[in-house]
């Protein structure tokens, strides 16, 4: 923490002013206020604090009144006394299950040599010269030992070593030793995160996201491994494709943090499994047909030369370990950054996507499935949905007077995402717009015990009742509204997860009452409403008080590993201790999502 | 040991009959008598046995006597028995210090695995499928788990895993493990030898030689350094050239011995440090000059990819060790082979080249040194010598008729090799024709004591006495003598060997009563007369009797290392033990180096 008092500045926005002064803040937007990446807290400044909330993207309503702001969206009217975090990494903040504490201790170290210069009475190679200094280890590659002369002539044998673990992948000269970088990258199928981190330190530098460019050739996994089977380079160029996302994730990171990408030795990924294969160019195409075996569940050891990865051609690259084709290294990496395989209380894991990755267990050992729940509560397949935008209606309340919303960033509303999907489906059902069976009653069937303003919102669409959100009339950008058919897709997600949960707890005769936590992995955990997740049926209402949302727990597991690597073996150790349950040949299964599919 | 009855056939030579017949029979010079690999031994064939010598290249008198030929110069006349030895392989029977003697036990090792297929019940990941039915071990690198599903669906999931002792550098389709090759390879200065050995039996199958091609750039190491310092890519092109060199010979195996060079998987090097710098790449500027030190005294690993090799591209690339810039690996390897380091007694090793190495130790520990002899001994810098080629006078007597002498291949005399120039010296010395001080007598000077037969062969060369010792009109290709600079160019040579012992000797406080056995490593040790090299002293006369010439005793040690992989860690061990002394900078090196001018 580090709090600063501020001059006033006219037309300057807090976070120039505040970087000017030589404070790291992260912007990954650049300053667009839509990443929620330079919080800071306010703690004295009357005009500043006074004004009305405008729901600044990732700044709750409570924040707000505790002082918290965005700091590019800060204008800088009057001196200020402002607080800034040290770690301002805000999904280190999002995981509520206790904020991970590590002790620094990467696979990569540097280290400073000043050696003994050769004589005739010291005539030890190059090569023996640094090993005897470092008292360990053996040099990675020819390629290093080829250039070793020039480096330690350079600056009379004054040089700086860099070790994973005990083989040396580098060498510098003279002393590089404060400049040592890695980076965390979730490869999510719709989302690529990266995050920069300093590796003296433990800092986290920056933060980068971009859309996955795979998604050119398909939305979803088994889109792109069609791709892959149907074209002969379709596997070689969905891994470019990513590659050269990363590249450019590494260029930002160059041009906007002022570091060498040269001096970044460590990539640590974790994705579902077919991302990582994709990633390292492994074919996909058994993952997608029966038995669904994955080709690797652990990369091997791989440098970033294998890849073409425009940092330091012998960076280390390494994921953490995957379970089966369906449950990945992202799925780990929740469960290591939750602590569920270290508590003797049961906990459930949830991560919601196009698949739904469900983990049950405690330090005795753990279960997973995977359930094909379906894009809908992404937005997708939904007839006015969309992804977590700006303009995406995001929270939905309806009462008497009608329906009221918020949208991201507070615009115009263009679209629904899943966060409003599920609060207007739960609403619908309290209000018995929607039957157990997941009828949308008609204007007519619903007018007899409805609110005037509720009933009016009832029409049709595609023969079938439909429900009004938002009109153009009212101010949106788009009319938008729930079918028939959408409340059928959010059926079928819900009972896939709710039937994935119900079949882990049975393998593993778990009672509710049994599980303590309930963690819900993903952006969609952290904006959903649990209440409603629970009308709607996707969590067990008998969880209810339980649910943790640790946002995107797959990053942090990545940046743990990163900054500790001690949490490699557990992320291993994890993979030892978890079954996987394959559902889909299941003869239960089909029963009991069916049974799942009531509200 | 093979025992076979031949027919006759007219015309036709023993090897091609024997090869026809199914034996495996060696002869890198095509059956031009050259190469000395084709040896097999009549028992039975009176015309055969009959006939007089010849001096079949590498059968001695006494090897002829016992019926040794080579079986390429053997004409098919009458109906013999022959016995072919099993390993014919030459460098094994010179090696007289005993054969080597090993377990096979490569650090290539092929398993064949029938691995259970993939099924719903067991949907283990490709790699971990393997590596489960291995019970150990890792896959190297990611290019090949890229292909580990088409390998393993090929064959219905029947595999060959490859390991490098517990790391799985190869996976290939259905049973392949009795493909499985090595090549030993001793990269002299002026020569290459290599030997394909088949790592299933231990068998060596073949011996390809070739010269050096790196002789375009230089004849000695130090033109070659000078090369790689005076252009920029003068590194690159020799190592390019050695390279092609060593794609030719695996292809010249791949096309004779009708193997994959796909299945050669481990290339193990001997030679000195700056062939083996050179074959690496590495920068040899530093080892020409004050303080001599190489970058290496040990590779890194490398995979036959990084040096473009046309073999497995994972195959296993490494050389024994060095110990200094001027003791290389081929000087560990001779150690290794003639098993100094094993015993109580003291032994003397001496590699003559261009540069001499020279080492000198027991159990205890050794000490090595090297002097730079000069090329005279390979008759490079004398008036009339040539290499040990055909027509190459190789043996010399002098007496009161006047001079005999043999010529390799028995051809018309057309240069002096080593081994003739240390006879004739040594002659000459005796007769009195050479004093003390290496002066050449003049025809009036010497006409008082010498037989005329000698006194008539004394002429005049650059205003110097000269000494003939074949003429045109005696049936020599070119008339053949010896000058007064020749014999200066020997005595700084001989002083320089013997220079290098007697320090040795002194530093290690030895008598030469303590020193049990002289090896001699090296072509040039095997052809000399022990008695005259000592009479020139090259070898003090002290060491009389303890002689054993070891042959190319550095690839033993290059085959040994291949053969069984404890033999690299007792490599390691004499790197280890072994202490390098410094010779250009001693201030004694000068005194006992005059001193040892004398004759």
């Amino acid at each position: 923490m580090n709090t600063q008092k501020t001059e006033v500045r006219h037309g300057e926005n807090l976070l120039d002013y505040l970087r000017e002064k030589g404070n790291r803040l992260a912007s990954p937007c650049g300053g667009k206020g839509v990443c929620g990446k330079c919080r800071v807290r306010i703690l004295e400044g009357e005009k500043t604090l006074g004004r009305p909330y405008p729901g600044m993207r990732g700044i709750t309503l409570d924040e707000w009144e505790k002082g918290w702001r965005l700091a590019c969206k800060t204008m800088m009217e009057e001196e200020m006394t402002v607080e800034i975090p040290d770690m301002w990494n805000t999904e280190a903040n999002i995981l509520t299950s206790g904020d991970y504490e590590v002790t620094l201790q990467p696979c990569i170290q540097k280290i400073y040599l000043d050696l003994p210069k050769p004589s005739i009475e010291d005539q030890t190679s190059d090569a023996d010269r640094l090993l005897r200094a470092l008292g360990r280890g053996e040099i990675s590659d020819l390629s290093l030992v080829q250039l070793l002369p020039e480096i330690m002539e350079k600056n009379g044998y004054k040089v700086t070593a860099v070790l994973n673990g005990n083989t040396v992948i580098g060498v510098e000269s003279g002393d590089t030793t404060k400049c040592c970088y890695g980076v965390a990258v979730d490869i999510g199928t719709t989302t690529i995160v990266g995050t920069l981190i300093d590796l003296c330190t433990g800092d986290e530098i920056a933060i980068y996201s971009t859309l996955n460019p795979q998604k050119m050739y398909g939305d979803d996994v088994i889109s792109r491994i069609s791709h892959t089977i149907e074209n002969k380079d379709g596997l070689k160029k969905l891994q470019q494709t990513v590659l050269e996302s990363l590249n450019t994730m590494f260029d930002f990171f160059e041009q906007k943090y002022n570091i060498s990408a040269e001096n970044i030795y460590h990539v640590n990924f974790v994705g579902n499994t077919v991302m990582i294969h994709l990633l390292a160019g492994l074919p996909v195409e058994n993952i997608a047909s029966v038995p669904f075996q994955p080709v690797v569940t652990s990369l091997p050891n791989i440098q970033s030369r294998d890849l073409g990865l425009n940092i330091n051609p012998n960076a280390v690259i390494t994921s953490l370990p995957m379970i089966a084709s369906y449950i990945g290294a992202d799925t780990v990496a929740c469960i290591l950054a939750t602590d569920m395989l270290e508590e003797s209380g049961y906990s459930l894991l949830v991560d919601i996507g196009t698949n739904g990755e469900i983990a049950l267990g405690n330090k005795e050992g753990l279960l997973a499935c995977a359930t094909a729940a379906g894009p809908a509560l992404e937005g997708a397949h939904i007839q006015c949905g969309i992804g977590g935008v700006r303009g995406a209606v995001n929270k939905i309340e309806l009462n008497e007077n009608g329906v009221s919303y918020t949208t991201i960033g507070d615009q115009p509303a263009i679209g629904i995402c899943g966060s409003g999907i599920v609060d207007v489906v739960a609403h619908m059902i309290n209000k018995g717009l929607i039957d157990s069976y997941g009828r949308l009653l008609s204007a007519d069937e619903a007018s007899e015990f409805l609110a005037p303003e509720l009933a009016l919102r009832i029409g049709e669409y595609n023969g079938k009742p439909s429900f009004l959100i938002a009109a153009k009339e009212e101010g949106a950008g788009n009319e938008i509204f729930i079918t028939q058919k959408d409340v059928r897709e959010i059926q079928l997600a819900k009972a896939a997860i709710a039937a994935g949960i119900q079949i882990l707890m049975q393998e593993m005769q778990v009672e509710f009452d049994d599980i303590q936590k309930v963690y819900l992995a993903g952006g969609f955990g952290n904006y959903i409403n649990h209440d409603h997740a629970m009308i709607i049926g996707l969590l067990p209402a008998e969880l209810k008080g339980k649910v943790v949302p640790v946002g995107n727990a797959a990053l942090t597991g990545a940046k743990m590993v990163m900054k500790s690597v001690g949490f490699m073996d557990a992320a291993e150790q994890i993979k030892k201790s978890t079954r996987y349950i394959e559902l889909s040949t299941r003869l239960d299964f089909q029963n009991i999502f069916v049974d799942n599919m009531e509200f």
